[in-house]
């Protein structure tokens, strides 16, 4: 085995020549295969990655971290079968594929937005409605159509959108590895039970930050899994820390062996909104390295990274002034820094796009992505293919990269509004001598402490616990519901401090600022301020 | 505990008193608390089954059946914090929802078929186009809309659509305890892993049909779930055999416990296409009391079930007078005899309306639907929103229950004609003295028996299963893709007999004779006849 890549060098290279860029997406298209536009047609990342990605070393092999039940995954018996159905002339009576006739769809429509008027009222006054019927593919309209989309589909996703996701993936990650495959998911929720499934046994740890997003905690308890907390301080996940838990790991005492998987959110961190620096996740990496760690990394919020705060009288920042300003003003991912193919990054279109579409993506090295796609082609098999057909419709053939990266623009510029709302309704209303934050970079929450050893009630014996809950009920009781704090604590970690998760993505922005100062008045009346 | 009901009153009284017919849901709706109509309410079937339901006893419990992974599951700590949100005037910084405002679709229409014009044809030129905007609630239009579909949801499913598939699930099945659920899922597929994982741990056995869906048991295998196979005949599962496997059962040879979980396939099952008949679904049901089994009966092609094959001479039998007669005409469900809540009744659109929405659902006892939902919403969540939108318009404000039986009619037709143009062809063209076959009564599948006894390559020392290798080859030689009867063999059972699927789902008429003529020739030549 070849000695590691310094992550140094290849952030460096990475930056300077950037292969693949949103201009060369056409050339790119031009001189690949035709992508095929039958029913379930295998495919997957190769025929859509850019020459570029194979000047590059391959990822390491994994086969030391897969479950026994991952291990033991074989490829479904009637998906090899199709493989006929490659034979000129041939007649299926094969699969058990319906026929679209008796699909009661002839005809799908949606109305979105046209560049750059992207707010409802542009879009219900001058949006684009894109169509697919049923025949768009047999009468050359389009390469993908309804009475496809209708049908069954590969678990790694339809080729058309699946381009899609591979080619952005090249132009924001371009992970330093050449076997970096995509595979659609039904959702990070999905994905990451999976990747639990495919990685751990029953018994094993797994490494997560110590406040963390509550179910993907309650996803792995039920498997057996269990927590091993990793400290954190204002940007997340503290390499020291993690290198403690790992170098000091007593199989004895634990009962189990090192942990051998990281779960984080690198990103606008949920719950406390902290975000990684390109330093620290280097750091990171490397302790991974040095301990054979395989990282997941959790990216809902990569796209809601904001504009730096600026102080409450300051002017707000305007929006990067180009595509390749933008692109270059993300902190890299940890699948961007990923010389051994240690990463699976899990993505997700929920935030930018819709939850309620239940699909998303994850990329990986070919042999981890295998195992993936194994596992859900015995589950979910895929995300719905009308779903898939409307992002396509959307993403590639009315917005384009270029489109899609104005409309992530935009949504930077609509979140740091709201965060700057949040913000300046904090300074305003809550009590700076026992409420400290830091302003959010990245995501949809801000994370409040509150000095709990200031409440009057220590003195009559109250615990950390008690307090907190108290502070919950008298601010939904002054009409503001907030998270508490000890919902997101992972198992076993310990809890000196007292945290308030707050999220401004929802509320209107006079929402946000009354229910702050719903907020601060319970905490005075709480701490008799 | 009070003595089981016996199957047979229960059938009879259900038969006789027909508690809710299409005609009375206006009534059960008019009746009812109004439908939430906000962004993920958590509801289950109660609010939508008659009062009818509730005159009938509670299911048994089954604490004993679940895994020890199920057991451990708890309810979701954000979940849980919604409840919150009911208090007047909150305003919430609690959840991550994101705004409706980011995301870019505002309208989403689908052209779809008006009863009595189902084909194709009929729906470009006279179909309805149904249209649901982000704002239709707000403005009345509707209780659905797009807002509310494109949001997060919860693991049950949204209202309008779990209404409309528990009212159906009572209008069909009518099951005879009062405490059933339904819940969304995404996927059968999706629903059999989360049934294995929810009922079995590693080095348990399942009782499966000796052939089976491949899919079926390869989503068990990798779980450590052991199959003991059940035999069959014409129609499908043999309950002595299943008394037999059971009452037999060594567990110090197996190094397992007795089975407490049968999976089956009843009604045009996958791959032999036979249909249980009702008095064999009584007997299969008393042995399952008697063994206190599970049964989990998975059923995509019960809405397949066809006219009676009239032989090659005869005029087609004409389709059901009335929705009545129609749903009088299908074998009685599993679910409709289950006296105790035994049964996990899985239910498909795939096959009626779309597999490429990914969206089915489940009927069980309030118990299991509630265990099961755990496993939902820490994996796939829900199956997506914009289709639970979509089938919802289509389904419960275009057709209603009366339309939505007489697409379920006019694809009974449709598919007895493609079945019977697949027997005339097999009559044709399939050498007698070596293949036989019964005509299915459901389903997509038929089941072609091939005396391989009878092929030359057995004088010099060709197996089995050499043969039907051999057989199969031929025939994609020969222009023509069947499957493998040995692909859909449980574990462990034995294979004396050699047999091919063929299925009249997906090739035209002028297709299937074809391809069944070019078997035909494979078979003479391949048997020197």
């Amino acid at each position: 085995m070849s000695p590691p890549a310094a992550v140094d060098e290849i952030v460096a290279s990475a930056a300077t020549s950037g292969p693949l860029a949103v201009e060369g997406i056409p050339a790119l298209r031009a001189k690949s295969a035709p992508i095929p536009t039958g029913v379930a047609p295998a495919v997957n990342s190769d025929m859509f990655k850019s020459q570029h990605c194979y000047t590059k070393p391959k990822s390491k092999r994994w086969d030391h971290v897969f479950s026994v039940e991952s291990k033991s995954r074989k490829s479904s018996t009637l998906k090899e079968a199709a493989r006929y159905l490659k034979n000129p002339g041939l007649i299926s009576l094969g699969g058990g594929l319906p026929s679209p006739e008796y699909f009661p769809f002839e005809q799908i429509s949606v109305k979105v937005p046209t560049v750059p008027g992207f707010t409802p009222e542009e879009t219900r006054n001058s949006g684009a409605v894109l169509t697919a019927s049923k025949g768009d593919v047999r009468e050359g309209k389009s390469i993908f159509d309804l009475e496809v989309a209708l049908n069954y589909g590969q678990a790694s996703g339809t080729p058309q959108l699946l381009r899609f996701v591979t080619e952005h993936t090249e132009l924001i990650h371009n992970p330093p590895y050449s076997d970096w495959q995509c595979c659609l998911t039904p959702g990070s929720t999905y994905a990451w039970d999976s990747i639990l499934r495919m990685l751990c046994n029953r018994g094993d740890y797994i490494l997560m930050e110590e406040y963390t997003f509550s179910s993907a905690q309650e996803t792995a308890l039920p498997l057996g899994v269990k927590v091993a907390p990793v400290g954190m301080d204002g940007q997340g996940l503290l390499p020291e820390s993690l290198d403690e838990v790992l170098s000091n790991w007593d199989e004895a005492a634990r009962g189990a062996s090192k942990p051998h998987v990281l779960y984080t959110i690198p990103t606008g961190q949920n719950p406390t909104g902290a975000t990684q620096s390109a330093e620290r996740r280097k750091a990171v990496y490397q302790v991974a390295q040095k301990h054979d760690v395989f990282i997941v990394e959790d990216e809902p919020y990569y796209f809601l990274q904001m504009q730096p705060y600026a102080g409450p009288d300051s002017e707000p920042v305007p929006p990067p002034a180009s595509h390749h300003e933008f692109i270059k003003s993300l902190v890299p991912s940890y699948l961007s820094l990923d010389v051994d193919g240690r990463v699976l990054r899990v993505e997700s279109f929920s935030k930018v796009l819709s939850p309620g579409s239940r699909t998303g993506w994850i990329v990986a090295s070919e042999q981890v992505v295998e195992r993936f796609a194994r596992t859900l082609e015995a589950s979910a098999q895929n995300p719905s293919g009308i779903v898939q057909l409307v992002f396509f419709k959307l993403l590639d053939e009315h917005w384009g990269h270029a489109g899609y990266l104005d409309w992530l623009i935009n949504l930077r510029m609509q979140y740091t509004g709201r965060r700057d709302t949040m913000m300046h309704a904090c300074e305003n209303y809550l009590p700076g001598d026992i409420a400290k934050w830091i302003p959010p970079a990245a995501g949809m929450f801000h994370w409040i402490e509150v000095d709990w050893k200031k409440h009057p009630g220590l003195a009559s014996g109250k615990t950390r616990g008690e307090i907190e809950e108290e502070v919950f009920h008298a601010a939904v009781n002054n009409g503001v519901l907030v998270s508490r704090g000890s919902w997101f604590r992972a198992a076993g970690a310990s809890e000196e401090n007292m945290f308030f998760r707050a999220t401004f993505a929802a509320a209107s922005s006079d929402g946000i600022a009354e229910a702050i100062h719903r907020f601060g008045d319970a905490l005075r009346a709480q701490f008799g301020l």
